[in-house]
């Protein structure tokens, strides 16, 4: 009888939560569901989430176990399963989730970043398959990453590892909810692309950009340029062409200094395609230092989908606390 | 007997060669030179450097062998040890030195990036021994870098992270001789203290810097400017926080993605000693993500000193090539 696992992802608005069979590379999820992130308790939602996805999975397998529990979170989650801090995690700091939460479900827990468990989801199952050294970026409201080194994820010395998205990259830029200024999600994510579209249509650009959000500028967000780039404004085009310039100069930073042989793109932001994708490329190839005379790195689409987080904190728990 | 490796270190104008006992963690070097970089074939130049320290030491210890060799050389060093570019060594591109050199000597030879050989030496014998997680930057004329993760040298996928210098930091910065604009290295070098020199002497400020340079503002140098700290100018004194600014946030961006445990500062800036790292570690503590949430990683001087390079090449070839 298989060993199942869940996996849960709490993201900041939602809640995803699954069951899998770790052992079985080609298995899909036994069950999977989505629920609005709970209000109260954190660990209370949490448990809440489980129990239902492990109730199901049980009954459905006809008496197949639930051994264990992954959980992504997000923000600094520390080796022994405490969460640190989180901007988009506000009033939980310093909270112990792996030991609370195993309590309230009796079963062992083991707790890391959301965008971690992402990367380590294209990892085993995904687009970085096969890939010892993998970077992996969620460019969503904000920037995750999730990073491999030699098969195995790179943790760092307290759990912290994989957090460009405040890596400075021009300090004399906006300030970052964070507190410092230029950080890399104020030019490579969902929210930067929305400013580079407003700032576009202040300048008398991009008309198509407004109308698509409704002929107001203050309501133009990141998927009203990708709306009118997909209708083929030459406006919109630019500004995916600016966003692109700027994931890519990030990117080229993280592969100076860690060298990766894949890089793969997940988030919200990566249902725009190659709208994305061809302007990150086309500033990626000479970007890295040496340029041309490096091997290439190949820039993928994540194939995970937003099941990558839930999907990735079954599979860390499975390697973790199953023997 | 003990079995010997000899080290040696290729830089922008030196060479240096030594020879050591890589079992005995207490070992200084038995033989050591350092003479001017090689202006012919640097293979044939490397070999007779390494047959000079070789002769020297396996006369002095009475009979004991030296068994193999290990290079740092100033650029991208793939895994199979050919250094396929560097701007510091200009005209060596794609050539097999690990090979060539282990041609010519008889011996076998592992070949990496100089600061990742720098960085394995402070690993192993100097300021990062005991950490896991290591981060060595040298600060020098330019920025190298040699990071550990789990106590091994993080190679990569090729063999060339740790770039750290080519990280871009603030795109309408000056060009970089990498040819892209605003890297680290143009805010956190030697010569980026000189132009900070420079240009607080145009701004009218700074007269003692000026003084120290002879008077021209031409000739202000990175030097300068930590002579006029050091007596005391509170101009030059301010030179230095601001380089120690941009030290510190390319540090911080480092330890975002990597989560080190400990920074060691290395290369001949570290010369000025706490003129430098006051600064840097002033700016430093609020500048990782979380700031004082998560905990503090030190910053600390290198003390391996000017060998750090050869003595480190010299383990890992041991690392590599002996049993």
């Amino acid at each position: 009888m298989a060993e199942l696992v869940c996996g849960l992802d709490l993201g900041g608005t939602k809640l995803l939560a699954l069951v899998v069979d770790p052992a079985d590379p080609d298995a899909e999820p036994v069950v999977a569901s989505k629920v609005p992130r709970p209000s109260g308790d954190v660990v209370s939602g949490l448990a809440a989430a489980a129990r239902e996805v492990i109730a199901v999975a049980e009954t459905e397998t006809g008496g197949a176990r639930v051994r264990a529990v992954g959980l992504g979170a997000p923000g600094l989650v520390d080796r022994d399963g405490v969460f640190r801090f989180g901007p988009n995690l506000p009033g939980v700091v310093d909270r112990p989730l792996a030991r609370d939460l195993g309590a309230e479900l009796g079963l062992p827990v083991a707790v890391d970043n959301d965008a971690t468990c992402a990367g380590w989801a294209e990892h085993e199952r995904g687009a970085a398959r096969g890939a010892n050294h993998s970077l992996t970026v969620t460019l969503g409201t904000g920037i995750g990453a999730g990073l491999t080194v030699k098969g195995e994820v790179l943790r760092g010395a307290h759990g912290y590892a994989g957090e460009p998205g405040h890596m400075v990259i021009d300090p004399s830029g906006p300030e970052c909810r964070c507190g410092r200024f230029g950080c890399w999600e104020q030019y490579a994510s969902g929210n930067a692309l929305g400013r580079f579209g407003r700032e576009a249509v202040v300048q008398g650009r991009a008309a198509a950009v407004m109308e698509a959000a409704g002929g107001s500028v203050d309501l133009v967000r990141g998927e009203h340029v990708v709306a009118a780039a997909a209708d083929g404004d030459a406006d919109a085009l630019a500004v995916m062409g600016q966003l692109g310039w700027w994931v890519a100069a990030g990117l080229a930073n993280l592969v100076n200094v860690l060298d990766s042989e894949i890089v793969v793109l997940g988030g919200g932001l990566v249902a725009a395609g190659d709208l994305l994708l061809d302007p990150v490329r086309r500033a990626f190839t000479d970007l890295p230092m040496g340029g041309n005379r490096r091997e290439a790195v190949p820039v993928v689409a994540a194939t995970m989908g937003e099941r990558a987080g839930a999907w990735g904190a079954a599979l860390l728990a499975a390697d973790r606390l199953l023997s």
